[in-house]
């Protein structure tokens, strides 16, 4: 709860800083990146998880394994696209959003989350796979679940 | 480690904000209260423990169960006043540095975690003790232990 109320203060101090929801959303996914770059090795280091073999793999270690470690949560996975590469986790419940009730009016597309987003992408670009990373659904914003959508940009190195 | 990252996002947003490491300082603190305010009824609901009937056993809660919930360490604890109300708190780790090196030397008089010390004040005030609580030695500023000072205001209300 602590990290929970302390991601809280981060959003309200870029809320202050940047006027446009927008700024705040990249602002946040900027900073996930750089954060899932550092966080790829302790990731790596502590799940002790092998190569995978397939995007579809691949995006059940970040549901299965990533989320549980570091969110204590594991959102369900979805196959999205007819190319295999695009995916979705859904999120039954987000405990990063547990003192949020709901987006103030004038914040209507905040992405609250979005530095999950550059994490995931921070640390997918470090073990060489592109993929671009966004909120397709938000609970906080309306929407029945809240849903983060994967889409590899790229073959995985052999 | 993902908390730890996120909360160097934050330190690292504020140096943006502020010029003055005493800013920055007092915005950690500032938010650090908030948080504390806060956490307090998920600390009460979690640890169960009792009201505290002494200034000591206060100072002990904070280092052996709170810390130990929300950071996973146990500061040691001494009294540093006759008068009983001074207390200090000696990390010899700090897992929210984890990730830090050194401060950069612009930034020589930054409490880098500050934020802990607004959440113990906070946290206190909700349970009607008043307290100053500050960072009286840092590792991060080259100091041989880290070590957080807690001096109560007033008897705690029977």
């Amino acid at each position: 709860e602590l990290f929970v109320l302390t991601y809280g203060a981060l959003v309200a101090q870029l809320c202050k800083d940047y006027e446009k929801d927008e700024d705040v959303n990249t602002c946040l996914d900027r900073m996930g990146y750089g954060i899932g770059v550092r966080l790829i090795d302790d990731f790596l280091a502590r799940s002790a998880v092998k190569k995978c073999r397939s995007y579809s793999e691949t995006a059940d270690v970040i549901a299965q394994v990533a989320f549980k470690m570091y969110l204590g949560v594991t959102p369900s996975v979805s196959c999205s696209s007819a190319a295999g590469n695009e995916f979705s986790l859904i999120l039954d419940k987000n405990p990063l959003v547990d003192f949020v009730e709901k987006l103030p009016a004038e914040r209507a597309s905040l992405c609250y989350c979005n530095l999950l987003c550059g994490v995931i992408r921070g640390a997918l670009e470090m073990v060489r796979l592109a993929a671009e990373v966004t909120f397709l659904q938000d609970k906080l914003r309306g929407d029945a679940v809240t849903e983060i959508g994967i889409t590899f940009l790229r073959k995985a190195e052999e």
